[in-house]
């Protein structure tokens, strides 16, 4: 593996989740690999699963971590070309990429959707452009479109619960106060398109993703049919995707939020997000602190996920 | 040692000393206990002897040490239950422990008493949040109404300095511009009742600190008075601890002050403080640039009480 | 080597040079070296390179590092003596370096001119407080007066790059929005005036550097003349030196950016500069980005400047 963006960076899902066993099971096996190796964990973004499961992940294979947040103790860095450089950006990334690709091995970058123009968003400029001028394997830390270790752990989390061979999945919208990223929602579309899980989405009209991640899933309107005989439950918030209302808030509708009345509609449904998670906005405080919350174990197997992704690399050096 | 939250941890005063005195005296002799476990330090507040030492101590360990700063490059953390949350905090407290605990063994949490509400603040609802969720042993680096990893290393460096096995050790209040949680002289209060020193408290009416801390110590309202003889004088400010008072400055009296001619009513006393200090607030320049300023060795301690504490919580694992 | 401010901690260029070598070809070699040492890096202000390449440094040495941002995370620091600190300031300076100073065995500190009195600047107050009370060797990452890593990097990369045994090298001062310190310029001064290269500076009148540094240098006022026959241009803006207008900006003249016409003048020299760079002011986008540009190779070389002075640093231990 060179760089890692996606499911399609593994050579199939079976590949990917027996790696993972494995690196959960011996999570300390790999030590040397990553000797005299430099992590660079570059931030644009807050984070804190992402922050520190990957330090762990990379640490558990012996290698040197060292993070970086933009903005914060480092210069503000100009992304256009062809600007004169006279206002608060003291550093184009065209020099600041390579500049942190001289200085490590291998290097995750978070950068976050900003929903100021639709094609740079879904061009994934700033993620290309370490992959283009880093010289180094680059690994998303959940980028504008996509966030493909959270979709991994989410994926490793369901076959440690799944109780029958083909689980019914549904991906529900809920409520938010303000408009997050399609990122989360995209990847575990993505990923789920890779098993043969049952898989359904359901949002409010005007909410529809990207076709290059829904594919053929089942796209469900009325979140309670949605939901009825559902295995788990993966609920997100996400800003609308249209043209028309790119990164726009089109609904606070309440009762859309995951509540114990519309669990009780599913199998006995365990419950997924992948944090943080606005309580009593997209789940109700009973449901997330259920029995069948799953919402821990998925963040543990951040760790599983990003250290199998950053062996993987480590391998391919 | 599961966790750390005051002197009662340890079995005894002896117990503390002597294996505080091994870890001094071989600093990397136990550099295997803490192979491939991780340390994550999580800080609500600023910090720097805390921040570093504590980091040292873990890296003394061999441990991997992994820092995080809440609301710095993290999300903002609610800390109420049943809230809606449409604001500005993105994560729960209650998601955000367990998540922490899941990536790593040992977790020291610094989070100060807010003087929003006095039952929160001696109730210590962070810390013990920390305790109940993560599902790790959790150690204060600075609590709401303790900071004992601090008093356990100026109990060290008064056992370095001492000339007689009584010495009398004062500890006075002196006046700063802010109000200042009681955590360092509840602490000290509550580690020198634990030793067979003559211990005295002053300080304006009005200061009196929480009866469980000042047991049996005696309180003399007149400096001067408690300054007679004293071989340490152990300086702090603090803010009211009383009801119709809590968290208030009464007081800003510059005749508190340790100055030259407060030291000079004493026994050549040693000045002692945990810093950082505020000069010519609480301590004139002369004094604490004196001889017998011990701020910097006790300092220089909180490696060692650190040290002996985590290596007491990763035999315990 | 205890400390490593200037050049001058070096026996002679060759001395460095050689050193230098070695370290670039076995980056590993040391990793013994630092077993068990802490390096402490000490951030008064921003940093990219220096961060990143000073970190790398000491992990391939076997340091333990520990990064510090003073204001981010610590407490604001006062630096006068005398002061009654009643305002926002936690710690005094006093206090903070030699407690510092117990936490680790080596420290770099990063810490800018603030041109609000030339004296302090050039008398590099902050540096040297750290070198009188820290009790440690401490080497600059850039102080008021000089960036000595950074021309030490400059000069492994011009040796790198040269074709002939004396090339010319011209160092132009070039526009930019703010006022920028002369540390930079005034370290590759330094360092360009201990080898026997042809060294020209040119800048506009009233932006003449401390003679100090300039020494036997040509100073030439003509830009175009000053670039006739160049094998290496290194641009920087500064702020000027002289007492009337000490850190003001005299001049935002574009003419005296870098671009293609200029280079034209030259020998095809390389260009050079220490990054961050603001485009379309100090040089053009076609410039920085043409095949003569050696901005990524300096910066790389930070490292190799970095663990040497270290490993100097380590073996007088």
């Amino acid at each position: 593996m060179r760089h890692f963006t996606s499911v399609h960076d593994f050579s199939s899902i079976g590949d990917a989740l027996s790696k993972a066993k494995y690196v959960k099971e011996n999570p300390f096996a790999d030590h040397e690999l990553g000797k005299n190796k430099t992590l660079l964990l570059v931030f644009f973004n807050s984070s804190l699963r992402t922050r520190l499961s990957t330090q762990k992940a990379g640490l558990n294979l012996g290698m040197n971590v060292i993070v970086l947040d933009i903005n914060q103790g480092a210069w503000k860095l100009e992304t256009e070309r062809g600007v004169v450089m006279d206002g608060d950006k003291s550093e184009h990334i065209l020099e600041a990429i390579p500049v942190m690709g001289s200085y490590c091995d291998i290097i995750g970058v978070r950068s976050f959707a900003r929903f100021e123009n639709k094609a740079d968003d879904y061009g994934e400029v700033i993620l290309n452009q370490f992959i283009k001028y880093s010289g180094r394997p680059v690994f998303s830390m959940e980028a504008a479109t996509g966030h493909p270790l959270q979709s991994f752990a989410d994926l490793i989390t369901i076959e440690e619960y799944k109780t029958k061979a083909r689980p019914k999945v549904v991906m529900s919208w809920a409520p938010h106060p303000k408009a997050l990223p399609q990122a989360v929602p995209n990847s575990f579309a993505d990923w789920m398109n890779c098993t043969d899980y049952e898989f359904v989405i359901t949002h409010p009209k005007g909410y529809e993703l990207d076709s290059k991640f829904v594919r053929n899933a089942v796209v469900e309107y009325d979140q309670d049919k949605a939901l009825a005989g559902a295995d788990f439950v993966y609920a997100k918030n996400w800003a609308a995707f249209n043209d028309e209302n790119y990164g726009k808030v089109l609904s606070k509708d309440m009762s859309w939020t995951i509540t114990s009345e519309k669990m009780a509609l599913t199998n006995k449904a365990y419950f997924m997000h992948c944090l943080p998670v606005r309580r009593n906005m997209i789940v109700s405080d009973d449901v997330i602190e259920s029995e069948r919350s799953l919402v821990i174990p998925e963040a543990a197997n951040r760790v599983v996920s990003a250290q199998t992704v950053l062996k993987e690399i480590l391998l391919s050096l």
